[in-house]
């Protein structure tokens, strides 16, 4: 008890009563400060819940339309009949792949979301949702630009390596891989607002 | 002065010693754990500015080995010689461009890195490096799989789509984009791990 009454002594300089008075309000402020974070921090939860909503509509929406996308054009040959479907190109099939599992994750990761609005300062799920995030963010537009790129290739061919344009041909399926190539992009910028989101909520004040 | 003086009766049940030891005694515990903090906060910015100095040197090789590349074959007809260089497809265009851009902004980034090793507990900072590290690890991301999806087609070619493989032809130049790619790769892997250390860095204690 020594030791503390030494402590103690430091400050008596200042009048007991109003000593006192600051020792009783500091709690009382930190918390409505507290409280007041909590507010926007909940705001943040609930955008954040929103945003992996349209999240995951954009990226099954990806999913579907290029999984399902299949044409077969109405001529062929004696050997040959000309169809046009996704797993013609290794890169459309990690697309599928990419945004089915981003799609899962977002489900996934909806109650965690939902924990963080209710419970605004829990510091361990937000994390956890970041890391995750993150890694989801990079898969999101690792799958998107592949398959951009070959989109663009497929829309117009390359000269220099006497790649043709396939999309004079098959019209209706380049219409619906570019428009699930959109959608995808439209995920990973959702996912680029939800981290950045996160990050800020998880700050110290 | 009444108003604050009710606030004070309520500890008075303990002892008068103890309770101001307690009042005295909290800031000083305090102060020593955002210390205690301040010193791995401070590690996690040296990691950080040691990571941003590797992923530097990765996006600045694949910058420049792709923006170099360029191989003519040893043979050629009376209107074609067969020339292979970056600039023929605009998907090692954007490579080229996305990964200079991540250099730069590297390098400007460095200082601020800097800032937060000398001062851990500056969130302003942070909270800005985060934001612009997830949109560059957005752009590596994007830059590194657009370009692995043309370097795979090069090497495979596809038959679906009638599109012949390259690089039987241009060996070297294959080889070559293959490792700017690889590199590109590793700088998105270190982008993703700072992001998710400068958020473990800006989480509440």
């Amino acid at each position: 008890m020594s030791s503390t009454s030494t402590a103690i002594n430091v400050p008596e300089s200042s009048t007991d009563a109003t000593g006192k008075a600051a020792a009783v309000s500091t709690p009382i402020i930190a918390t409505s400060a507290v409280k007041r974070l909590g507010g926007w921090r909940r705001g943040i939860a609930i955008l954040d819940f929103i945003l992996r909503l349209c999240a995951i509509v954009a990226a099954l929406a990806a999913t579907i339309t290029m999984g399902t996308t299949d044409q077969t054009l109405p001529f062929f040959t004696q050997f040959f009949q000309f169809e046009a479907s996704y797993d013609d190109l290794p890169t459309f099939t990690f697309f599928v792949i990419g945004n089915a599992i981003v799609s899962g994750y977002l489900v996934l990761s909806l109650p965690f979301s939902i924990v963080t609005i209710v419970r605004p300062h829990a510091v361990g799920i937000r994390f956890l949702l970041v890391l995750f995030d993150t890694a989801m963010l990079a898969l999101s537009t690792a799958a998107s630009s592949a398959a951009a790129a070959i989109v663009y290739l497929a829309h117009n061919g390359n000269s220099s390596a006497n790649w043709i344009a396939i999309c004079q041909q098959f019209n209706d399926f380049c219409q619906r891989i570019s428009g699930a190539v959109v959608a995808s992009f439209i995920a990973a910028a959702i996912f680029i607002v939800i981290v950045i989101m996160s990050a800020c909520a998880l700050r110290r004040p």
